[in-house]
Parts: structure tokens; C-alpha cells; sequence
């Protein structure tokens, strides 16, 4: 992050961090459009009233005001104000009503945006960050299988952000009805205030967790304990999920029979699609973990969280889930299925902890060096030849002694230097071309050099700083 | 814009018009890194007291309120709350003070963001819109070729823009010192008044604006008459530029010496520089207007405006200047010379002026059919193996009937749709791929097939809609 940044939570990168963001949102970009989703862009602002609308968020708002309108503001109900978006998918749902006529259903699209927290600030905290999301919206209903194939898509983006050094990525999922049906089988019925307990696991234990189960949700010990059982359940796939399951039900007295068993067999039958579907096309990236239940008071399906092999502390780097109701209008339901990945903390975990950085800080390939003001003219008139051509270059900034002029394009990282002709300090009468990593020189054709193709390209690597300074400066 | 957007003021694109827009963003990330520019992106907010600092839009501020804190921010002084940035440069200049250490100057940055300006809701406003700004900042100092060569990169990124329906761009130079030293040398002292009178001629006409002169500037009826006389000078290069000015300086009886004579003579120069200069790269694009004027109370060099052929109505699409105080830290001055694209209102223009439009709504280039829903993980797999060749590929959302399928293809205007071979009801064991728009079909092979390489393009064309439905839908 860029040092210095003046504002706790609101993440600024330097100019060669952010080339590294910038290549991420392009990769995502490209993965989503590779697979037929729709780039659209909302508004930063929604209405109060939306915003209020979902749960879990609803208290981190930012309002806006006009600075004239300050003091009068504060008399104006939340709902009528204006805010910022607190994630893409308020802003989707109301897209999709606006827009419903003008949209082909089901409506696969993606968005990476900028969204804010209005929280205190606290450390390790974003208020502003960027979430890249992909989401189908069916008109009425949608078809299940975009619960098995979003993840996938998620995956593939993922992975091709590996020599970023993102570490390997396993979507965990969970389904809402299997939970609830376990929970209600066992004759629970305060499913909400179970999920919210079970959540609590990672931070607080299992024997806290079985402490509040019984307080806070009218369980018993034996009830409690079975509820744990089921957040241990994990499987790499669907015949491994339903034999846990099974000796799970037996093992705490639930017959097969009954409406609540059915809704968890129900959940159980959808997650096993998703996980074995999942597996015939990339096996081991999406497995049954049914401790998830972040979300499951909100989606209505599937939800799945995501998180990196080796950084599992970076907590869910990727979530979402089946929501029945994502959109309504009137009487139309607008279900929704989509996930979504929170790439500033991706970003800023590849850049401190992976040691992703750019290549190079300036976009040029070459400097043309300028031997005196008066021969500026023909030094733009190179670089605008080799713009031409598509290669970057840029023009030296002052008419200084060659070797601060090398020296600029050193710490920029650009790795050829252009002499023009006329001063060729070993004459000839040609134009040359400086490679400043080898220090060799050769004759070069405006018309026609080309850089290593290698060396031409700016992009990301990891490991060790390369050799310029002026990138990791 | 999208229909039925609920808040004035926030622009919000359809998916075939956020085609266009981010190909317009593309492009001019393009030539800008061509240029040897770095991209940047800063946070949307900025400090009270920075975002006051700047005169003209000072009062258009959002600022932001906590949901928790909107009582109690009340009776904060605005300096010390947060706001959204209402342009590119009060960050930029923030950015470079914070990472001056960080940064190799001359700084050549191109930034394209959102930014925001708390105005009542008008007609034809924007109070959320994208702007595309490079700019250039010095440490210390900044050579004057910079003020040549900024607007230049300018035109060459709007010259990319044509082939989107942009009409021919021409950048309009004046110069501060030029403006002043005459206004000067005919014996005015109120220089930011007159400025601010002569930039209301294209609003109310050269004799209220005389009348103003006279009533509010202390200006005779022939030091009016003398300041609208500048105002009508343009000229296509620097010798048109001093003929001109030597003739109005005669008509008026300004001597050749004196400080006020040669403080515009300096003035001249520079602008006659920045216009031979560009002439000599690209003739035509950059002419001296001496009716600019806005700005000049700001900037303290070089100001630009542009202005598109048979588009003048829309206003300068893109302005800026050179500042000798863009950022300051303790003695230490960073000039900066810069521009600013209104990126929204240029995308606004092609798409409902220009009738630019995407050649298809899905990035997506060929759908697979699905036979059954048993068939589906086989037409996934197809896809699979398209998208992992680039080709982007979607797949049917239902086994619908096959004309329902291609319906949706063409809704979508992806040219080809895909039937896997088991299925083909033709026989012959082999996929097949048929082209929507002329009906033929033929054998393929998901190992080697391509689709026609314009045909495969998504992109954005101008003039007649294309066949397919869905996209200007």
C-alpha cells in the first residue's frame, strides 16, 4: 500500500502495485467474458431504502450530502437519502427491476466495482475496496446448474491468477435446506439463531459454540452435539456427503422420514450435484464443507465460501450463494445465483505476502533519448513512429548528459534506450538501440525494430525484485 | 441510458452500451500507455480541507456521513470530514505529496475514474461521471515541452475515438501570461475580472459583455473594445498568432516595451510554440484561441479547451492546463500540466448522437445447444475446450426446443450456435456449428474450429443496428 496513505481503511496502491491490480481485473475480466458473462457498470449511489433493505450490512452505510444541504439533511429519513453501495448486488437487483424489458434472462453478468464500508476504522479494515462479482438472474426461474457452474467459473478466474502467486483455491459449499432440514429433524426450530452460533466456530470453539446452542437456541446438550457433528462434516464428494449424512442421522435419532428430513435430503441432493458436477469438470475444486453457514440466514440455496491453500487465515476470499429472491417486481420473482470476490484484500495479500509486483513501473518499452532541445522534434517524431507500430515509448525529459537519461529510463524499468541518429556520439549516421540490463548496442530501423517479445511485455511476476530499482523502490 | 434509471444526474448504461464505453475506456488506456503514461487510480474520497481548496467547484461537494454518526457530523467543520473527489487533480496532487518519495518525476500519470459534483438535479447534468485525465508533475520544475505535447496525446486518443462515431477533435490554446500582460498593458488591473466577463461571450454576446467590462472591471468603452478584440483572435500557427497580436497591439496603442508588453510577448511565445509544435506532428489539431479564458484564473500557463466539428454545442469535451502550484510540500513546488477527458458525456454523444453501439450485447461468440439436461456436462465440456482456445463461449441455459435456443443466441447476438454430435439430428456422429445470420451449417471439430475473425469480435460499430434483436433491443 502506498505509504503515507492519509486515511485509514481507503487502500491506495503505487504506481507499480496497482499494475498488478490492474492485470487482475483484466485476467477476471477476461475469464468472465471467456464464459458469456455481460460486463455492466452501476452507479456508486443507491437510495436509502435499498440499502436498508439487506441485513447483515445494513449499519455500515455511507450517506451523502451536499455540502449545502448539511444541516438539512439530518431531518431527512435514511430512506429517502442517498448513499454509497455497500456490495454489487443491491445495485443488481435493482438494475435487473429497472431494467427487466431490456435485459435477456437468464442475465449473466459480471461487475468490479469499488464498494464501501461506512465503519469505524479499525486495522486490516477496508472502507473502500474492490469487489469483482458474477451472477445469473433468472425472469421467474432459474435453472440449478448455474449453482454448479458459477463456482467453476470463480475457480478458473482464480486459478489463472496462480503466477500472480495466488495459492490454490477450494470452494467450500453448503446448502441452506440441508442445514435447516438437520436442524428441524432434530427438533429445533430457532434455525436462524443455530446458524448464527455455528458460524461462531472458527473464532470461539466448539465447546463455547455447544455453550450458546443451549442458551441462546432452547438446545439440548445431545442437540448441540449434533449440530456440531454436522459442521464437521466435510466430503470431496456427493457418495462421501451422503454417508457421512447418513451416519450422522442415525447416530442422533433422525428417522428417515418426515418433512424435515426431506428438506435436508433435498439440500443434501442439490449440494451433492454441485460438488460431484463440479468434479467431473475440475476435480477437487469444490467440496461439501458443512460448517459453512455465513449467509445461509440470507441465500436460500447453495452458498459457498472459498478460501487459499496455505492462507486460510485471509478467512473466505470468495463467497456467495442461490438467492430465490435476489429481485422482485410485483408479483415476479427474479431468482439469482453468483459469487463474489473481494479483490483488494486478494490484491494486497499477493503484493505483501506472494510478492507480486510489476515487472516495470512505466508502460514504455524504449526512452528515445534527446541530444539537445532543438532535436526534441525528431526524437517525438521516433517515438510516435514506434507508437505507431504499437510499441510504447517514451521521450526523455530533459536534454541532460546520456547517462541521466539512462538513468531515467533505469528507474522506470524501461529496458531499451533509442539513440536518434544525427549525435550519435560513434557516428555512423544510423540510429541505435541500448539494451540497459546487457549494455548492448546495435543499428536499429524505426520502421522496423522490435523489441524481445519477452522483455517488451510489463507484467507481473513474483519472487524476486527485479533487477532496476525504481519498481519495489 | 438505461431507462427508468431512478436517479437523476447518474448516468447508468445498458449492457450493449457499457460496450461501448469500455471500449472507449480501453482505448484510451491504450494510447495513453503507448505514451509512456502510468496508470494510477486513487481513492474516491478525499479530506474536507483538500476538496475546498480549489475554487470553482468547491461548492458541488458530496460529503459523507457514518449511518451512526449523521447527528453528531452535523457540528463537524467540513475540513475535517470526508467528501468524494468532484475531479482527478485534487488527488493526484494529494498523491504526489504522499508519495513524492516513491514516484520518478516527471511524473507521467493517466488516471480514469468516477468522479462526483454535489449539484442540484438539472437537466443534462451529471452528478456521477467518469473523467479520463493524464497529466505530467515535475519536482521542482517542469519543461514547457510538456505543454506541446500533452494536448497531442489527447488528440491522438480522441483521433482513436472516431471510428466510434467522434467527430474531428481541435484543441483550443490560450495562454495566462498572454491574456494578462495585454490586458495589462492596456492599463486594466482587475485581470480575473475581465477573465471572468470574457468567458461569458458564447453565453450573452460581445456587447453585454462590453457593458459588463465597463460596469464591473473599470474598463473605458476602448479597453473594452480592445479585450474583445483579443477574444477574436485565433490562428493556426505562431507567425498567424503574432501577426495578429501585433496588429491588435497597434489598433490599441500598446507599445512594444514595458513589463505588461513583454509579460504577453513570454505569453505569445509559449503559445506559439505549443501550436508550430503540434503542427509539426500532427497540422491542425491544436490552434491558438485567445477567447478561452476559463480556467486562466486557475491555471498559470498554458489552458486548453476542445472542441469537436459540428459538435460544438456539447461544450470543451476536454480542458486543461499547466499549473506552476499543482501540489506544493513545505518550499518544495511540483508543476503539473495536464487534461481532462469528460469521458461520460463523449459516450453519451456516440451512443445517442453518433448511434454507436455494440456489433453484439454477449461477449460470448458461439453457444452450445443442450440436447437434454443428462447432456449438459458434455456441452459444458465443449465450451470448455472452446474457452480454454480464447474463443468465448456460453451454453444454452435450458434443453429447450432448439429454435428456443437459438432464439436466445440471437437475442444474445452470438453469430454461432454449437450442437454437440450425439444429438445432431442429422446424424453423422460429428458436432456441427451453424451460423445464425446465414443459415449454413456445417461439421466441426471443438479441437480446431474457429469462428470468422470478424465475425468473432465483439465490437462497436456506428450507423445501422445490427440484425440481431437484443442489441439496441
Amino acid at each position: 500500500m502506498a505509504h503515507g496513505a492519509s486515511l485509514s481503511g481507503f487502500p491506495e496502491w503505487l504506481p507499480e502495485e496497482r499494475v498488478v491490480e490492474q492485470r487482475v481485473i483484466d485476467t477476471l475480466r477476461e475469464v468472465f467474458g471467456l464464459n458469456g458473462f455481460i460486463g455492466i457498470e452501476t452507479r456508486a449511489v443507491e437510495q436509502g431504502s435499498s440499502l436498508l433493505k439487506k441485513g447483515e450490512t445494513s449499519k455500515e452505510i455511507y450517506l451523502l450530502s451536499r455540502l449545502q444541504d448539511v444541516a438539512g439533511d439530518v431531518d431527512v429519513p435514511v430512506e429517502n437519502r442517498i448513499g454509497l453501495h455497500f456490495d454489487l448486488t443491491v445495485p443488481l437487483s435493482r438494475y435487473v427491476v429497472e431494467n427487466s424489458g431490456r435485459l435477456v434472462f437468464p442475465f449473466k453478468r459480471w461487475q468490479i466495482q469499488k464498494v464501501w464500508r461506512g465503519e469505524r476504522p479499525q486495522e486490516g479494515r477496508f472502507r473502500e475496496f474492490v469487489q469483482a462479482d458474477i451472477d445469473v438472474v433468472g425472469n421467474g426461474d432459474l435453472p440449478s446448474h448455474y449453482e454448479t457452474e458459477l463456482p467453476l467459473v470463480m475457480v478458473s478466474a482464480l486459478e489463472r491468477l496462480r503466477p500472480f502467486g495466488l495459492p490454490k483455491a477450494t470452494v467450500h459449499a453448503n446448502n441452506r435446506r440441508l442445514s435447516e432440514g438437520y436442524y428441524r429433524a432434530l427438533g429445533l426450530t430457532d434455525v436462524e439463531g443455530v446458524l448464527r452460533e455455528i458460524d461462531k466456530l472458527d473464532k470461539i470453539g466448539a465447546d463455547e459454540v455447544a455453550r450458546l446452542l443451549q442458551q441462546t437456541c432452547g438446545a439440548s446438550q445431545a442437540q448441540a452435539r449434533a449440530c456440531l457433528d454436522l459442521a464437521d462434516l466435510t466430503a470431496p464428494d456427493g457418495a462421501g456427503l451422503r454417508a457421512g449424512f447418513d451416519a450422522l442421522c442415525q447416530r442422533h435419532g433422525i428417522a428417515p422420514d418426515g418433512e424435515a428430513h426431506e428438506m435436508a435430503v433435498e439440500g443434501l441432493d442439490a449440494l451433492a450435484a454441485v460438488v460431484d458436477g463440479a468434479a467431473r469438470i475440475r476435480p477437487g475444486s469444490v467440496i461439501a464443507d458443512l460448517r459453512i453457514a455465513r449467509g445461509l440466514d440470507y441465500y436460500t440455496g447453495s452458498v459457498y465460501e472459498t478460501f487459499l491453500e496455505g492462507a486460510e487465515g485471509l478467512g473466505s476470499i470468495c463467497s456467495g450463494g442461490r438467492y430465490d429472491n435476489l429481485a422482485t417486481q410485483g408479483n415476479r420473482r427474479y431468482p439469482g445465483v453468483g459469487l463474489s470476490i473481494g479483490l483488494s484484500r486478494l490484491v494486497s495479500y499477493m503484493l505483501h505476502t506472494a510478492g507480486a509486483h510489476a515487472s516495470r513501473v512505466s508502460p514504455a518499452v524504449v526512452l528515445v533519448a534527446v541530444w539537445s532541445e532543438s532535436g526534441r522534434a525528431a526524437s517525438n517524431a521516433i517515438a510516435d513512429d514506434l507508437r505507431s507500430r504499437g510499441i510504447a515509448a517514451d521521450v526523455s525529459p530533459t536534454a541532460a548528459k546520456l547517462g541521466r537519461q539512462i538513468r531515467y529510463a533505469d528507474r522506470l524499468g524501461i529496458p531499451y534506450v533509442w539513440f536518434p541518429a544525427d549525435a550519435t556520439q560513434d557516428g555512423g549516421g544510423h540510429d541505435e538501440v541500448r539494451d540497459i540490463v546487457s549494455g548492448t548496442q546495435a543499428p536499429a530501423d524505426v520502421t522496423s525494430w522490435r523489441p524481445d517479445t519477452v522483455v517488451a511485455r510489463q507484467t507481473v511476476v513474483t519472487g524476486d525484485a527485479p533487477a532496476t530499482d525504481g519498481v519495489n523502490g
